[in-house]
């Protein structure tokens, strides 16, 4: 008999019942900020264990890395009772799991120690983390440990993050359903704001320090509604207050809503946040920093005198799971298992990745790269995509569209939404 | 021949084609804030003008009053083509006519007799205004204006607003969609602020001045999320301050996260509003609250010392379309057709009204009254729906439950919303 790769070999020994001992547990953990599509990815891994005859035991860590090391850990497979739970689990947005914002200290480190005898009491052989930069550090510095202890223990990144500021992969799983959220409010926005016969103008400040994508996206909403947003503004290219201005000026000479789009993180050409030098001092005398929004509202005020306010979309615009994209659950979805299957094929110390073929017909395959070109680096904008210092190319209206197509499962009991709630009964060893 | 009512028999003789003068043409205008439903009520009137043998053509006011005035009069028929139409007008949301701000000076005024020739030069027999509790008020002068003189035109309020606060009524069209995603997101708020392990506070600031019946429909966030939001408060109940703080102390106490849903309206026991030295005044004379939120964020942070967020939905919670209730739309559409029997039937100087017959199964009935009874007058949360200041009942929950039912129709293109805008072609008289 002839076998293409190790995976199904010893798929094949499992299957005979040759080598029970190599039945290996896995073990998911999520951290960072939540998404609409991280539980979509959980899902994912879940499915793909529960189909591989290599694998025994789902557990997942509960807080990441965090609970992991208190032995926080839950068994996975007595949650999913039925399809239908894995479809509700991946509606449900933000982590299952529970997050934490800790990283690893570099190795060595009696943390390391710490999470190998855990692995060994609990017989992980593969570990999936979920995140974003810093959770791809995670697994590169547990990957890199397992290796030189001579521990066959494969550590998968599988990356989430709304701000799609991961390099390599083409996309991200949670930007898509953050775009399609953030656009498709922006046109509701222009619609409820443009009732009245008059100019007034919306900021809308969006999520993103250091990569621009997010507000990009919402170039989408002139799909529905037309011209808005006029203007968007990205960390990507340094903001200047006097130009600003003059556009507001000469778009107040139209008789109509002016939308501008503007990320968190926009800076002046010397470098600074426009929020910090936005300042001002609270009713309790404490100087508060003002967001980046709050700040342009002031200005234009002050500037043209005419009537503004400024929308923050806050936390809502990373666990809209009632307004996810299609796609971007789907693919997270996909991504998961994925992930189980690179894990099974003998990989480690990878991040999953995206590679788009085509826009039309919208086309991805699956990949993987070693995680040190992930880890710790962060993708912006191509220059040639932004347009003036204040709009977006056509190129990057074709890179975000497929990502926000079409409206994910969603499910709902007396008009709320019904998510699955995973029981988190702690499994000691 | 017998027929039951006077509708039946004109009907009759226009199809007999014996009295073709008593086609009277229709003319529609939407007045006041955006909602979710409001259009569908649009869509309403048009199905219903269509549906009625004695209605000739269908006319929309741009900018409610204040573009009749200047005779901005369109031709709803030219942009209902397919079935289809009605449901893509009805899921679009906010004024597809436009909107005013403009009350009418009391009677008498020329501009009754300005309105009055402009509705002999269109042939009006009958005129639908959508809106709130100033919408009424013009509805209410214009009606008796027209009696005065003699003439027979009739005067059809049509409610909305996503406050809930007109009386009579048992509730008002486009609440619930805006009650649907005030309730949801702060369902996704608590998944998303809750994933980590440790106490941290949400105050979520919410529109209404004087009803608090939007904040209070955050209770059903708990139908899909358990506790939260823990603490509710409405401007019926006065605010103070100390108790405030004791209460999120005691939460403190709990690893988690503590979410507070307030209204914008919320006075101390001197009854004054908690944000008023931020308070601005609109064209209408009401005091333009802001900041509520932002205030007890402050207080949290300096009383308490925690992690705390403010959250203001803003102009997102009026014109959600793409989570809209299927029943409010529902019923906004049914209550536009409505609105046509009652003008044809008749009547005038009247509002249309949903009697709630039965909570379970939901059954409404719809009716009409005086307008005299709803004009300038708001309902407030009956003072036994309100549990120790800062909750609500029971009955408050079996309230609200049915009207956030089913999510509505909306439809998408390329992943954003699809919507239908009007053919604005003034049409000249």
């Amino acid at each position: 008999m002839e076998y293409k790769s190790a995976e199904r070999a010893r798929t094949a020994l499992v299957k005979k019942g040759l080598n029970k001992n190599m039945k290996k547990n896995i073990i998911v953990g999520q951290s960072g900020g939540p998404t609409a599509a991280i539980n979509a990815s959980l899902a994912g891994i879940i499915r793909g264990a529960m189909q591989s005859s290599e694998i025994g035991e789902i557990y997942g860590a509960l807080n990441g890395i965090e609970g992991l090391l208190k032995r926080n850990i839950i068994d996975l497979r007595k949650s999913i009772k039925t399809a239908e739970d894995y479809d509700r689990l991946a509606a449900t947005p933000a982590m299952a799991l529970g997050s934490c914002r800790f990283k690893l200290p570099a190795a060595p480190h009696e943390k390391y120690d710490e999470i190998l005898q855990i692995f060994k009491d609990y017989n992980i052989g593969y570990f999936f983390y979920i995140g974003g930069n810093d959770s791809m550090d995670t697994v590169k510095q547990l990957s890199n440990f397992f290796k030189e202890k001579g521990e066959n223990i494969s550590c998968i990144g599988v990356p989430k993050t709304i701000d799609n500021d991961l390099p390599v992969t083409d996309h991200t799983p949670g930007f898509g359903s953050a775009a399609k959220y953030i656009a498709g409010s922006i046109a509701e926005i222009a619609l409820d704001s443009g009732v009245y016969d008059m100019f007034s103008v919306i900021v809308a400040e969006i999520m993103g320090r250091h990569a621009g994508w997010l507000a990009a996206a919402t170039v989408l909403a002139r799909d529905a509604v037309g011209s808005a947003p006029q203007l968007i503004y990205l960390p990507e290219a340094p903001f200047d207050e006097e130009r600003f201005i003059e556009k507001v000026k000469n778009y107040s000479k139209e008789k109509k809503l002016l939308i501008i789009a503007v990320s968190e993180g926009i800076k002046n050409k010397n470098g600074e946040y426009l929020s910090a030098a936005g300042a001002s001092v609270d009713g309790f005398g404490h100087v508060a920093l003002a967001g980046v929004g709050k700040y342009l509202e002031e200005l234009i005020k002050e500037k043209v005198g005419c009537k503004v306010r400024s929308i923050e979309f806050s936390v809502l615009q990373r666990a809209a799971g009632h307004f996810a994209s299609a796609t971007d659950i789907a693919e997270a979805l996909r991504i998961g298992e994925e992930a189980v299957r690179a894990a099974t094929g003998g990989q480690t110390g990878v991040m999953m990745t995206f590679e788009r073929v085509s826009n039309a017909p919208y086309l991805v395959n699956y990949g993987s790269v070693p995680i040190e070109k992930c880890a710790n680096l962060e993708k912006t904008i191509p220059a040639g995509w932004i347009i003036d210092g204040c709009d977006v190319s056509k190129e990057m209206v074709e890179y975000l569209r497929p990502l926000t197509t079409g409206r994910a499962p969603y499910f709902e009991k007396d008009g709320m939404p019904s998510y699955l709630f995973l029981n988190k009964e702690i499994v000691s060893k």
